[in-house]
C-alpha cells in the first residue's frame, strides 16, 4: 500500500499514529510505502490532513473479473445460449396480460427470430395503486407459451418468497430496483438457474459487477448482465442509455452483457436505433419489449414495439452484428 | 383529461382512434377535452404524432400527501417522537462492533442530547467480501444498550426473513438500496412499528413518497422520511446532499422528514455544516454516525464523528433550529 | 393555454387575479381555458397554490425544428458534406502540435477515408497552467495540411476576437463549454461558415437545439450538432455517451447530428464500439481523435486512436452504416 | 510519481517503454517509483494494460488553494465586503425592467439589510426569443439606483465587448454558462474589479476552483465563488442545490463562498429554507432574487421573493449565522 502526502501539511500526526499502531513504513519523498495488510481500514488514514491519496493496490481478485477467467463465459438455457459469440434476442411483453396476448406475442417474436420469451408476471411498480402483474397466474401463462413455442422463459422475481413459483422459468431476472437487494441475490444464486442482473439506475459499472459477485460467490456462475439506462437529467428520455457501459463491462468481466433499449429510452421510436447501437457495440444480446397492441398495453405502453416493428428490426440487428466484427 | 396537439401534425389518426374506442371528446383550438377515466392508458396516447402533452389532472389522492392530512404527523417511539415540532437526534455507530464500543458511544450520544440510538447490525455492503455486520449478535448488543441508556433504537432491516429478530428495535430502517424493495416495504408495514425510509440515491422526491405510500397503504402511518444524498457527478463527496428536498418534501407530505448528513457527504469534516443546514431548513431530525474511535471503525470510517465532535455539534444544532424559526 | 387545478386547493385567489388582469377564461371541471397570449408570464401562474400545471401549447415554431423543415438539411464544406445521407468522417489530433505530427496524421486519416481534418489550435483547458494550444501557429499548420491533403478543416474557436484568424477553417467548432456563450454563437453565425455545435455536458437536447436556434436566427442555417457525452456519475468513463440523443435529435431537427466518441468515453479502448454504435443509430458523421503517437500527445492522450487503429475502424463504420439501413 | 500495477497483467511493455524514454524507475512490489517530472504526459501511461493507477502527487500549488493562503480572503466593494467574517447579502431583481421597478426593489432590500444590489442588464437566455435584458439602459438604471441608495452593484457580464459599459458596476458577475469561457475570465480579471464566479451546473468543485485560478493567475485576487445548483435528475426543483459544496469549497480555498438559493431551487417557496441552510453551513453571503411584483416579472417569475418575503427572511438569516458559530 502507498500513501501520498500533501506538500503543505505536517505529516507528524500521521507518522505518530502509524508508529502507535505498529505499522512499518518507509518514506520516499512525498510517498509512504506500507505493507499490503494493515490493522486499520486504509480509507481511515485519509482523515489525517497530510494524506493526499491512499492507493490500496489491486482489489482482491473478483470471480467476475476478466483477469480471473480470460475467455467469455457462455450462459445456456434450454436450447439457447448467450455469450462467447452466441447472441440472445429476448423479446416479449412488459406484463403478461392474458393468454391470447401472450401467445400472440410469443409466436410473433419467435417467428421474427427471438431466442427467449420475456414477460413480467410480478411487476415492480413505483405506485402501489398501479397494476402489479398477474403474479402466479402470469407464470402459468408463461409456461403455456413455452409449451406452445419452445422458447425458454425470462421473468422477473421480486422477493425471496416468490422464488418457489419460478421452477419453469429458465432465466430469473433481478430488476434494477433490486440490484442491491442482497438477500434476493443470495437466494436466487442458490437456485443454480441463470440470472439476468439489471444494472441499477444509479449504479456504477463497478457496483454492478460487485452485485454480480454476490451471485458468483454464492456458487452460481450463470449470470447475464443487462444495461438498461441510468438516471440522467434530461427527461426527454426515460433514462440515459449508457452505451459505453457495454464495451466497458465486456473489458472488465467475462460474463455476457446485454442491453434493454426499451427501458433505457422509454420511447418506442428510439428503440430500433438503440438496439442497433448495442449490437454494433458488441452486446451479447438484447431484451426488447414487444406487445401485440401497444396502445392497450397495461404497463409501459410508450416503449413497446408492435410485433410488426420487431419483425422489421430483428434482421437489421443481425446484419449490424455481422458488419461490426473486426 | 386534456390532450394538447402539435400545430404541425395531422390529428386525424388520433381522432379516429378515439372514435373507435368510443371515447367522447371535445376539441378546443389545439386542445382536446376528454373524460377523466379512459379505457386505455392515457400515456399511450402520446404515441400519436399529433399529441404534444397528455394532462391527466390530479393523481389519485395519496395518503402521504399534505392535502390528505394538513397537519404534521407525529411519529412516536418509546419516550421520544419526531414531527410536529418534535426534533429527533438519532446518533450512533455505522456498525455495531462490540459491547464496549456500542455502550461507550450510546452513553456519549445520550449525554450530548441524542434521543435515539442508531446502530447497524445487518449491513448492506457493495462487496460480498466486506464486513456484513454482527447480525443477530448486533441486535442483542443494541438491546443491551437500550436497557443501559433508555434510548429507543433504530436499526436497518435488509430482508423479510430477518424481521422476526427486530422485536426490540423501535424504528425499522429501510435503507436507500431497498427503497423500492416492495416486498420488504409491505412486510415492514405489517409490523406496525415506525419505519425510517431512506431516499434511494436515484429516486425523485415523488418516487420516494410513492414508496412511503406502499407503507401507508399497508395500514402503517408511522413513516419517517430520510434524505441521505443522491448520486451526483462530483466524487469529492460520497453523494450530493439534496438539501432542498427537505423543505420540498415537507410541503408535499405530512410525514416527518429528517436528514442523514453522514452518508450524504461521506466526510466527517462536512458533517457539522450539513447537519446545521438541515436543521435550519426545517428538518424534523438528524441521523448522524458517531464512533468512539473513527480511525478504527469497521465501516464508513471516513464519515463518522467522534463522540467529542458530536458533543460539540449537538448544542449548535439546537441553537440553529431555534434561530431559524419564522 | 390551459391551466389544470389541484382538487384540494382553493382556486379563488387565482380567479381573482385573472379577473384583475382582464384575462378571459372558461372553467371546465379542473381545467381553465385561457387565450394563447397573456399579459403575464404564464409560468408565474404556478405561484398560485391551486395551479397544478400550466400547458402553454406549442412553443413558437423554431427554425431548427423538423416541423419547420421536414427534409434533412445538408451542410456542405469544400468537396464534402454532412446530412441527408452524406456521412462525414472527421478525424485528426486533439491539439495541433507540430508540422510533422499534423501532416502525418492528416495523410493517414485521409488514406483511411476521413472527409474532414479536425485539429485544435485554440484549446480550452480546465487549468490555466495546461498547454493552451499553438493558437495562430496551429491555424497556419492546419492551412498547410489542407493544402497538402485537400481535406476541409474543422477547428475550435473560443472567443469572438479570434474569429478573424479562422478564414481558412471550413467548419467552426463551438465547444461544449461554450454551447451557451451567446456572444460567440451570434458572431460565429455572422461568418456564414458551417458551425459544429457541441452539446454542453449538462444541456438537455432541447437546450442544445435552442443554442442552435441562436445561430439560425442569426441567419446561418449551416449548423452541425455534435453529441459528445454528458456529465454522469460513473468516473470509469470521462463522460456518459448519450447515444439516444442522436436518434432523438434527428427526430426533432432537420440539422445533421454527429457524435464525438473520443470525448464521450475518454478511453481509446472504447472509441471503436462507441463509433460503431453511433453509426448504427443513424448519426450523420463522427468526430474522432487520432494521433500518430498517442503516448506522446500533449492533450487527451488517453482517448486518441493511433493512425493504425483508425484505419482499422473506418471500414467497419462504413459497413455498419450500410447494414443498419431499414 | 508512483504507478501501481495490476497483478494479472504483464508489465514488460510498460517497462520497455520507460527504458526507451530514458525514465528511471524503481520497482517495489506492485508499485513503480518514478521521478516527479516525466518527458511524457503521465496520464498516457494508463494506456498500458499493466497500469492500475498513476499517482501524480500534489498538483502544482494553486493560488486559490487554502494551502497557498491560510487566512480567509476578504473581497471589498464600496463600503461593504465579503469573506473573513463579513457577510454579504446581495439582493435585487433577476432583470432590471424599469426605473420604478428597480428603485422600489433597491430601497426595499436596503431597508431589509441587503449590502449589495444585484440586477441583470445583460441576460443569458436559453431561447433567442426570450427577453434579453435592457442591456446598456439597464446598466444606466443600476447606476441611478446606486446613486439613490448607496448600495454597491453586482451585475452579469456576458461578453468581452460589453465590459467597457460596466465601469460603475462594483462586482462583475460571471454566470454559470460562462464559468469556462476563458476569454471572458481573462478579460474580466484585467479590470481588477471583484468578480463573482458562479459554478457551472456540471462543474465539479475542483473545476470551479480552476476557473477561479484563471482569474487569480491573471493578477486579480478579488474573486467570490457562488454555488447556484448543479444539474440533477429531479425536475421538481430547477437545479440540485449542492449545499455541501459550500463547506467543501471553504476547506479548499481561501476565497469567499456564497450561495444563490434562487437559481439553485427555482421555487420561491424553497428559497427561505435554502438561504437559512447556506447561512448555517458557513456561506460568506447570499445572492437572492427579489421583485416588487413577482407575478409580473419578465424573467424567473417563479423563484423571486417579494420585497415583503425578503424583509421577513433577512433577520432570520442573521440569527442563524450567529447561532451556527462553534
Amino acid at each position: 500500500m502507498i500513501i501520498t502526502l500533501h506538500k503543505s501539511a505536517d505529516p507528524a500526526p500521521l507518522l505518530a499514529f502509524l508508529q502507535e499502531e505498529g505499522i512499518c513504513f518507509e518514506q520516499r519523498g512525498h510517498a509512504l510505502l506500507l505493507p499490503a495488510e494493515l490493522p486499520v481500514d486504509a480509507a481511515a488514514l485519509r482523515r489525517f490532513a497530510a494524506v493526499d491519496a491512499v492507493i490500496a493496490g489491486d482489489e482482491p481478485c473478483l470471480l467476475v473479473s476478466r483477469s480471473a477467467h480470460e475467455e467469455d463465459s457462455v450462459v445456456r438455457f434450454g436450447s439457447a445460449a448467450v455469450g462467447g459469440g452466441a447472441f440472445a434476442l429476448m423479446a416479449g411483453p412488459c406484463s403478461v396480460e392474458s393468454e391470447e396476448q401472450l401467445l400472440t406475442v410469443a409466436k410473433a417474436v419467435k417467428a421474427a427470430g427471438a431466442t427467449v420469451l420475456r414477460g413480467g408476471a410480478y411487476k415492480p411498480r413505483t405506485s402501489p395503486y398501479a397494476f402489479q402483474g398477474l403474479r402466479q397466474e402470469g407464470l402459468r401463462l408463461l409456461s403455456l407459451a413455452k409449451a406452445e413455442t419452445g422458447l425458454p422463459l425470462c421473468s422477473e422475481v421480486m422477493g425471496v418468497r416468490e422464488l418457489e413459483y419460478f421452477d419453469d422459468i429458465d432465466i430469473l431476472q433481478i430488476g434494477a430496483r433490486n440490484m442491491q437487494n442482497y438477500d434476493l441475490l443470495r437466494e436466487a444464486a442458490r437456485t443454480r438457474k441463470p440470472i439476468l442482473l439489471k444494472r441499477g439506475p444509479a449504479a456504477t459499472v463497478r457496483e454492478w459487477l460487485l452485485s454480480a459477485e454476490y451471485i458468483l460467490a454464492g456458487g452460481n456462475e450463470q449470470v447475464i448482465l443487462c444495461e438498461r439506462g441510468v438516471r440522467g437529467f434530461d427527461s426527454a428520455t426515460r433514462y440515459t442509455f449508457d452505451l459505453s457501459a457495454i464495451p466497458l463491462a465486456r473489458e472488465l468481466t467475462h460474463l455476457p452483457v446485454i442491453a434493454d433499449p426499451s427501458h433505457a429510452t422509454g420511447l418506442a421510436s428510439l428503440v430500433p436505433a438503440a438496439s442497433l447501437a448495442a449490437a454494433a457495440a458488441g452486446a451479447d444480446g438484447l431484451l426488447i419489449e414487444v406487445h401485440n397492441d401497444p396502445l392497450h398495453a397495461r404497463s409501459d405502453a410508450l416503449q413497446a414495439l408492435s410485433c410488426e416493428e420487431f419483425a422489421a428490426l430483428a434482421p437489421r440487428i443481425e446484419r449490424v452484428r455481422q458488419a461490426a466484427r473486426p
